[in-house]
């Protein structure tokens, strides 16, 4: 590893005593890689996604939130393939070494590792404009995972939890727009601490045809799938779920709009085949995650909004990191 | 994964067509996660560096050798563990979509993993300032992998290849001394294109008992295998094998601190215990990587170097990437 003395004295101080421990490793942190066993008749999910200061997070986003969110979001395409969470590394970039910072920081990352059962392994610390790139691993049943190429013509399109949030909290850190203070936090901590569908991902192994989590907007990631598949959808925009703080702080017409072109939600959208709807409604009701029905898949590779049985155009909020 | 639509316009045009199959892939590159089947038996290594733009390369260095050496300083961790290179995720960020530099870059990368069998699974492409970081996974034959930790009292200690070439090279790049050009293009190209051990490493996953890459200089990454082994060292200056270009460009003293305490060569640097020697010639012979014996392991926890039977000091030359 590159600047091994600078960088395992941050790595010893802030991460390594805090790892959590997993039978399955079998080196850990502070040698070149680390090594890890797979259980057996397991296949390995790796994902791993960047957060740049600037671009994905403003500069004064609290460190232990910024540590929160960095796991989460790579928790939340382990779960959008049904994967269990096993083991990660942490690139982190920073301009100085900031103590305070990284204590927070940790403690953020660590709290959510603890709570998903991820055991950081390694990684580098470098100096340079401050972005956190974390590769993870989890572990899926061999042959199974849940992708976005199996949706079929007829199947059932579902979201977890509300949709649009995540977009408005963070139009509120832009001070775009303004809510009252209690729906404020709410949003915000929407933005901040997406919920990653872990659970509810695993319960959807077996029963859901595809699956994607909802990181650029509904609008936008429900094309991969439709892509992948081959198929079309018919989305009846009445019935996206949407939380009272969003419905009740802005006009209907903008709250659909940040429900359907916002980003950030980590919400897992789903298909279901019609003789999948029994387990459906037993298996996430025992996880306890709320899903709703939106629309249905369909064939000609289109993706179409419908209000009652009128065509829907939402307004584009032009929700886009990479611009 | 995060900016999915420029990223996934990105990667589909530059790295998704060009990436390596394997039949140990279930699922690769353009969707939420990669799959991957580890092979029975085995356990995975895993390793993640980052090259950050002027901190780890200069602006101005091309983009294709940029692409190799991002791999070959992961390629070089996996070596140092013995393992087998199997699949990468890249975390690639950029202060603009530049369609030539993408070409290169990708073209060096794509190079270097065709040569040892890596595939691209993956990865997140943002906006930002430029930096790279590879996550790579590789192969081990299940409870094998040299660690740090395995050097013994009276242990012969060892390196690959020549040393000092590839910080000769970057002070060449800073201007910071003058050789012949046929000099100057054989140790630029020692610092732009380190030769991962990786066959090497593979080869002395039954013989060495400790290994490291060295990154930082021999004289700073010895000292991870001597603390995690709990023993010392005499080093031998006199053996410290150093090419033609280096001794003939600068001073005896000055070759001897490059080859020391200058960083970047990603030689291995081993420990062989008395009863594996005669293994070992055979095994690295075969593998046609030249090897040195340059010193040997001895109780007590410290470093001490030799010249002759009067102790060394070599000059710091502050080689140092996070200052």
């Amino acid at each position: 590893m590159i600047s091994i003395v600078k960088e395992f004295q941050l790595i010893e101080s802030f991460f390594t005593g805090r790892a959590q421990s997993r039978k399955d490793i079998a080196v850990g942190i502070g040698d070149d890689c680390a090594i890890v066993q797979p259980a057996e008749n397991k296949c390995i999910a790796i994902s791993c996604d960047t957060l740049v200061e600037n671009v994905h997070f403003f500069p004064d986003m609290p460190a232990k939130e910024l540590g929160i969110k960095s796991l989460a979001v790579n928790l939340s395409d382990l779960a959008s393939m049904g994967a269990e969470p096993a083991w990660m590394t942490l690139a982190l970039t920073l301009p100085e070494v900031d103590e305070s910072w990284l204590a927070d920081f940790s403690a953020g990352l660590f709290e959510i590792a603890e709570y998903y059962g991820v055991a950081l392994i390694g990684g580098d610390t470098t100096r340079g404009p401050r972005s956190i790139t974390i590769t993870i691993n989890g572990q899926l049943p061999k042959g199974k995972g849940l992708t976005r190429s199996g949706a079929k013509n007829g199947d059932w399109i579902y979201v977890t939890g509300t949709l649009g949030d995540a977009a408005l909290g963070l139009d509120l850190l832009r001070n775009k727009v303004e809510v009252s203070s209690e729906d404020r936090s709410y949003l915000i901590n929407r933005h901040y601490r997406p919920t990653p569908r872990v659970l509810a991902g695993q319960s959807l192994r077996t029963i859901a045809s595809s699956a994607i989590d909802i990181s650029d907007g509904l609008v936008s990631d429900i094309q991969h799938v439709l892509k992948a598949s081959n198929v079309g959808a018919v989305i009846n925009v009445d019935n996206i779920p949407m939380s009272e703080p969003l419905t009740r702080s802005v006009s209907t017409e903008l709250a659909l709009s940040y429900a359907l072109t916002g980003g950030e939600d980590y919400e897992l959208l789903f298909t279901v085949p019609e003789a999948q709807k029994g387990m459906l409604e037993i298996s996430l009701a025992e996880s306890g995650v709320k899903f709703t029905q939106i629309g249905q898949v369909c064939t000609g590779g289109q993706l179409r909004l419908v209000a009652g049985n009128q065509p829907f155009e939402p307004v584009n909020l032009g929700f886009e990191h990479f611009n």
